[in-house]
């Protein structure tokens, strides 16, 4: 069989704002000190595990063009622009539809999210040749979970139980997938050693994801299956044009996940992050002895745990605590650590006001 | 005899940077919503008091083409540049001779600040006319304090008792000037009822100043006569450039004010604010209903009792609490209201680093 990997890079980073815009998300930037963008870096860490021309990018046609620049070495084939965002569930679907249109039934997919870090690559490429031998092995869909390490009440979790059935070391059997909890039945999850965070990565056969949209979505799967057959001719980009936006929007996680039987996890602890919001800049960044990180043009008096990322300016925080600032050529985020969440209120502001250069 | 007036205006308004730098310095700008700035506004406020020609300026050299094109309406002649700063004995006592030499001695001389806010513009003249008379009555120093409104700990204070010699209505003695005080002992003085805070503004016969000058500060009254005795000649820029920096630096409250006798004053109750630091900016401008000040390009989200003055760009503030925020083309200043005091710290950090651009 076949390694394939969809890399996932629909997503607007709207939490990222005034740094990530509508026309330069958050995977098209690099949040690190790492020149590589996030986008590259997640199709760097797939070496030795799949090669660059089984490697499928689904984003928006937006981005289509930034996609081409950034992973020149991925082929433009394989590069598939989403009229418009559908969720999850007709995303996977549409590429396990092309892979199979492309390869013929029966190839390892990779599903991953093409927006997160992680710190121990070769931990990471362990934990996925794993996923996919459990995937080989039966129509089995293999989800990595992540071993929490504090209440976070920002992601969905995986319940796990002891497999009885495969036999392999470090594989779980899932319970039951839960949406984002409050915090005290996050440090409920956290205490109990029966949960894990959902990461978003996925590992199955095309064959198996198919079978269960045609079961679970069969919406979902008659639409990527007509549009998939275009796959590799001109028709293809039409077909894409006018067939997707028919499709409903939603979740693999709801749509799939959470109704499937023969779902496995595999406790990954490889220092993910899912790069959410500015909060995580100091979590992948090492902070000094007053709690700060800063970078670029930065004076700081009397500052003690913010996070300071400067433009072309300087900057000069004076007795300032717990605060995000984040300046760019025409927009300057000012924000308090424990008010992340409420930064996507500036861009409704934004769109209200049709201030379009600023989103 | 004439009503002269010497607006002091040498001061370099560090605490209001980024907006205020080296060279345009706090009292050349506005920090109101107003065109004008805050010395033409003080010369403006004299109308019907002194006539523009009978106005002096004295400041520093390098604000001297910042003055005459701000105020076109004062003679050229009449805008002294010292070469250096000396605190406000030397400029007061070389204003006094200056106007002697112009037009004899027994002139009542008017000294005011050039960057404070008055809001009742008329009960500032009737209370500077009252100064007026009270000056001419006499030998007599007469300096205008201000009714207290709160235990300010950044002022100087007067000590004041009732007169008994003038007989005139509104006027007391003062028994002593004190230094800025902690905010125990400001508490007293305000809870007294004895106490006014020092304005810096005075009124006084040029002949009485300079008597005192001379019996108090002999040095001083002698190199400013002979600086003041070139006035009017070709040699007076090289008299002043030569004789001013010999001259011991003092302010008048210390050289003058807390030695001399007859010395009187008259409180005042015209909306007065010094206008030392970002603080004012609130104070004088009116704040929303979440205790927020604005202007310009800015969104706020859960935002309160914030400053915020934008530049060119977008300042998006997400939760921010009791923060003055302050943009220019080259710099931001995000400083925490109780932190005001500590601009200056990032002021000596910029000339450490030979940063004379942002200075």
């Amino acid at each position: 069989m076949r390694i394939t990997a969809v890399i996932m890079a629909g997503g607007k980073g709207e939490r990222f704002w005034p740094k990530s815009r509508t026309r330069l998300p958050k995977q098209f930037l690099s949040l690190t000190s790492d020149k590589e963008t996030m986008i590259q870096k997640t199709v760097e860490r797939l070496k030795g595990v799949a090669e660059p021309e089984d490697i499928f990018i689904v984003t928006n046609k937006i981005y289509e063009k930034l996609a081409h620049e950034q992973l020149p070495q991925i082929p433009a084939e394989n590069i598939i622009s989403e009229p418009c965002g559908r969720n999850t569930a007709p995303c996977i679907a549409l590429a396990a539809a092309v892979i199979e249109k492309k390869y013929g039934g029966e190839q390892i997919m990779l599903v991953l999210p093409s927006d997160h870090l992680i710190r121990y690559e070769e931990m990471y490429t362990d934990t996925l040749r794993q996923a996919i031998a459990v995937a080989e092995s039966g129509q089995r869909l293999v989800t990595i979970g992540i071993t929490p390490t504090y209440p976070e009440t920002g992601y969905g979790y995986i319940q796990f139980e002891r497999d009885t059935t495969l036999g392999m070391r470090g594989v779980y059997q899932v319970s039951r997938f839960v949406e984002k909890p409050d915090i005290d039945t996050a440090r409920g999850y956290l205490a109990s050693g029966k949960y894990l965070w959902n990461s978003g990565m996925f590992v199955w056969k095309t064959s198996t994801i198919l079978m269960n949209m045609n079961k679970l979505m069969p919406e979902v799967y008659s639409g990527v299956v007509e549009i998939a057959d275009k796959f590799g001719t001109d028709e293809f980009a039409v077909a894409l044009s006018d067939g997707y936006e028919k499709l409903p929007s939603e979740s693999v996680d709801f749509g799939i996940m959470e109704k499937a039987e023969e779902i496995y996890t595999i406790p990954g602890s490889f220092g993910w992050d899912d790069v959410g919001n500015w909060l995580a800049v100091e979590r992948i960044n090492s902070t000094n002895d007053l709690g700060n990180y800063v970078e670029g043009d930065v004076i700081t008096i009397g500052t003690k745990h913010c996070t300071i990322c400067g433009g072309k300016r300087l900057i000069a925080a004076v007795g300032v605590e717990n605060t995000i600032v984040v300046d760019t050529d025409d927009a300057i985020l000012i924000c308090d650590k424990n008010h992340t969440q409420d930064v996507k209120k500036v861009i409704e502001n934004l769109k209200i006001c049709n201030r379009a250069a600023l989103l």
